[in-house]
């Protein structure tokens, strides 16, 4: 019963050659799908020296076992691959059709090698993969592309003109915006010259034990419908209930970090989307929550902006007027591009313009350039070509790499972390980078979910966090929404997962199955040259506070949790995981590999 | 509008007078109500080298802002005094009648202070309080009491045999069971000849914002409505859910901790009680949950057992008729003893026999001494004249401590911590002694709420449960009960407190303000003279390794966690708070106090 199918779809673009595998059960079992799934492909198959627009990297896209099936927010899938932005091993996760009819067809993941030596694009059915000329759509925008290749039955993803360019963090999308979004893994499907991918499934994956299911399906819906974040908040007002939530607490980021509060942050909330742009919400597939706003300006309409998206082309860039932040983010959507990278590549040249590093008319504030840098930078043409790798290797250009709000290349989402230290400490250690969706300490720190910890305080951080890293890791994996987890927790996730898998989960077989996809992610980054040196955050969060707002006066104590992160997690003082910890999650032998590789070196 | 009428009703039983006064606002407001309010006039009030049964101690009936008030679960109150059986601060807790009758009389607090020189019984209304002879009354159990002195609008609470005749863990109680049940708060009130106490109430408290409170308590009420544990574990089972749950984990006592595991737990179990002895099930005062049993056996009927009296009085004596456990439990409550301390107490004699220690028929097992030894107890007569001062003076007389299963002098409750790291550290750091509602880790080691944490790790424990422990001294200090914290969380309890009180809280309001409770109470103990070493556990749990079932193996970590609790909690090495944290709460002048003795030390 386990992983339905328990089929791999394995297509090489330089022999044009198509493979049906099957997956062997008990990897299912230890990874469980989705991104452990992806992280065990790319460990095995991908070695760290790749070049990741090389046609050695893969594209992995894995489905979990509830990804397709109709439990609350079970739409999600996932794509793992050799970042081209960040170096390190990594998985972008999206809420688009795409996964649940790719699990329809039948398969666990589709994953993707070589390099086609013209456009492609991909049709994925039960049968297998055809490959079929991308000439006529190469150059496309990504709602374009899919409008032609959609069919009744199908779900499409496809790459814009930022990965045709391969733009270091163009992404993946469907016609509304669902994103496989960050790490520039449009831009590894870009160097395959692979412009989409169709996939075309209709047989719902078989439950093991239908009784079970059915009532503890009805019992979290229960639960979504009952919690006031999953009933009222997010339907209301989209992720953008957070602008004005974090302005108060003086977390949201400005420009470019350096402050944390935004003077005009009631222009760009939640509540004046929802009174000016909301046409209708929406929702992912089988999602009771329903977070997507469809909205409309005075020229066009589409879908969002998330709150993430409204720091990054927003407040970080001191930019106050909505309309323009509204159709910035359809724009990054159709070009094909991570709103959150982009923005924030965008708000580092503003910095080095400020300090006369950069010559360009980039400015804080400056939002009449706002739409056209974004053209540029899909089409890496003008100042576009110099944004187009990201801020890391745009700021070290100009010598000034501590203007790069970054961590292991990932541009920082929207929650300083000098008003929550937990959630400095997520961000130096998350194995793809500064990133909040591997373990989010906004709800411990700021909402009170699932425990409301004092944000201000570095003690007893590291032991909450690490759950919450697996957690998330599970959720991942098994092919849901973390948002669910502000309504079910770990409980409900093994119950569902034994339900329809057939296969006996408690809530510690899924944190030891998170614990051992995280030490499996970073050992691969150790594999590729990354350090405890690397988790860290840029200077500004270490040494200078905040000067204004509801975070003033603070820096993150960082050394002190990361003393203690590596000790609860078995690792070595360097960050190093020891043969014990790999022993006890049953990585021995993938790990025996990187310990023979580090003994030589 | 904050705490209703700020009234404060106090009884001096040696000169017969009484009197109202009002609280200070500011103190209700820096320590809520019920508990918080307890510690301060405990603190402020009793020198801890006061005899516990002498006239200078106080019984400190204390309701909190939500204690009567219809809202989930809103019918708990609080009683605080230096107890007998610890030598510590102490405050029970309980789901009577009697504080919403309490605070609907216009009280947050009556506080008995003295001795009267013949039995008595005390009249609450409105207007004040009147003392009565209780001569008539004095010998009898409970519900004899509580049916003569019962009338419409009002609710009565008393002690038995066992508080008349200060047995070291003497409860007080209603006609129910709804017990103040640890720590011998029964024995303070019968050694100030005081045998019950009647409150006439019924002016329910004025509600500062009606809207808010309506559509929180709505709200409140969904949540409870969705949730497993409230909604179905709970309701269906009552808290001997748990038995079976906790046999599978190995943490169920057994022979007095020296297993893990009871081979007849099925024989004791939730299921078997709902199948066989419930006749109806019970709630306290507003309480949508109802966990209260309404039992029957083939002699008598009554309400209860709960889990820890089951563990109690069942598996740690190796005893698994279940009849004769229901009947003892009913006979202590009648009798007014703790099961807990009663039961732990009784399995102590058996341990110290099975040693040789002790010259007594007592031995795991012997159901036939198990009602004739709890009347025996009652009435210090025969061998309960000897198991009347609670097992750590009776393993002492015996020059056998390691033997008592015992944290300052309270008995364990129903979870060995050898299978549960956090659950242990627990047990070290509350201050009333080894007791589960300080902080009940069962939730994060056991049942994923709110989060899973492994629960052989002591990693990361200390965190969490400084954070669990502030929350529970919130709950038992507005007036709520600990169970409907598997529904809401933190938020809840701000929300409710700002719209009923008037006083706008924050979540880390009542965090800091169970912080100060917390460190108010450790301050008490340690004038009182504990110190470090008193943060232990009896030595099995610290070296000798569990030898069968689910927690097979392991041992407490108690020095490595109490290393880090400290440093968390910015008390110094040995466990004392420092200056800098002291003034962080709030409590440099009732610190001062204490940092002056500590000099002169």
């Amino acid at each position: 019963m386990y992983g339905w199918k328990k089929k791999l779809l394995r297509v090489d673009l330089s022999t044009g050659t198509t493979l049906v595998e099957e997956i062997d059960e008990n990897i299912l079992h230890q990874y469980l799908g989705g991104r452990g799934l992806g992280t065990y492909l790319v460990y095995t198959e991908v070695s760290p020296d790749s070049d990741p627009l090389g046609p050695e990297n893969i594209l992995a896209f894995c489905t979990g076992s509830l990804t397709g099936v109709r439990v609350p927010t079970g739409g999600r899938s996932s794509m793992s691959t050799l970042s081209p932005l960040t170096g390190t091993i990594f998985d972008a996760n999206a809420g688009s059709q795409f996964g649940v009819r790719l699990h329809w067809a039948g398969y666990d993941a589709l994953v993707i090698t070589g390099q086609a030596s013209s456009p492609v694009w991909l049709d994925v059915t039960a049968e297998g993969a055809k490959i079929h000329s991308a000439d006529h759509l190469w150059g496309q925008e990504i709602p374009e592309t899919v409008g032609q290749l959609k069919s009744k039955g199908s779900a499409v993803v496809s790459i814009g003109p930022a990965g045709e360019n391969q733009v270091l963090f163009a992404s993946i999308a469907d016609e509304n915006g669902r994103s496989y979004g960050r790490g520039g893994v449009g831009a590894v499907m870009g160097s395959k010259n692979l412009k989409a991918i169709v996939a075309h499934g209709k047989d719902k994956p078989e439950i093991a034990n239908k009784d079970i299911y059915e009532f503890v399906t009805y019992e979290a819906g229960k639960m979504v419908n009952a919690s006031p974040r999953t009933s009222q908040g997010l339907p209301e007002f989209g992720t953008a209930v957070l602008v004005n939530l974090m302005n108060w607490y003086g977390v949201l980021p400005t420009h470019n970090f350096q402050k944390g509060e935004f003077a005009a942050a009631d222009k760009i909330s939640g509540e004046r989307l929802r009174d000016e742009f909301l046409t209708k919400r929406g929702a992912c597939w089988s999602c009771p929550i329903g977070c997507k706003r469809n909205t409309k300006t005075s020229k066009e309409s589409g879908e969002g902006p998330e709150y993430e998206t409204i720091y990054a082309l927003g407040s970080s860039l001191g930019i106050d007027d909505f309309e323009t932040i509204i159709e910035a983010n359809y724009l990054c959507n159709r070009l094909g591009m991570d709103t959150i990278s982009c923005g924030a590549t965008i708000a580092c040249a503003m910095e080095l313009a400020q300090r006369d590093l950069l010559d360009t008319e980039l400015a804080f504030g400056r939002v009449d350039l706002l739409l056209q840098t974004i053209i540029d930078i899909a089409n890496r043409q003008n100042i576009g070509g110099e944004l187009a790798v990201g801020s890391k290797r745009l700021a070290e250009k100009y010598q000034a790499p501590e203007i790069a709000m970054q961590v292991k290349g990932l541009e920082f989402p929207a929650y300083d972390p000098r008003g929550m230290q937990g959630q400095g400490l997520l961000y130096a250690t998350s194995n793809r980078g500064a990133c909040h969706l591997r373990g989010n300490m906004l709800g411990p720190e700021l909402l009170g979910a699932p425990k409301m910890l004092d944000r201000h305080a570095p003690s007893g951080k590291a032991g909450i966090l690490i759950v919450m890293q697996h957690t998330n890791a599970v959720i991942d994996s098994i092919g849901m929404c973390k948002f669910v987890n502000f309504a079910i927790g770990d409980d409900f996730f093994a119950r569902l997962m034994t339900s329809i898998t057939g296969v006996k989960y408690e809530v510690q077989d899924l944190q030891l199955a998170g614990e051992r996809i995280w030490n499996l992610e970073r050992l691969y980054n150790l594999r590729a040259g990354f350090s405890s040196l690397d988790d860290t955050l840029p200077p500004r969060f270490l040494e200078l506070p905040l000067e204004e707002g509801g975070s003033a006066g603070y820096v993150v104590h960082l050394d002190e949790m990361l003393v203690e992160y590596y000790r609860f997690r078995g690792w070595d003082s360097e960050g190093v995981p020891t043969e014990r910890k790999l022993s006890a999650l049953g990585l021995e032998e993938l790990g025996a590999q990187f310990m023979e590789e580090r003994s030589h070196a």
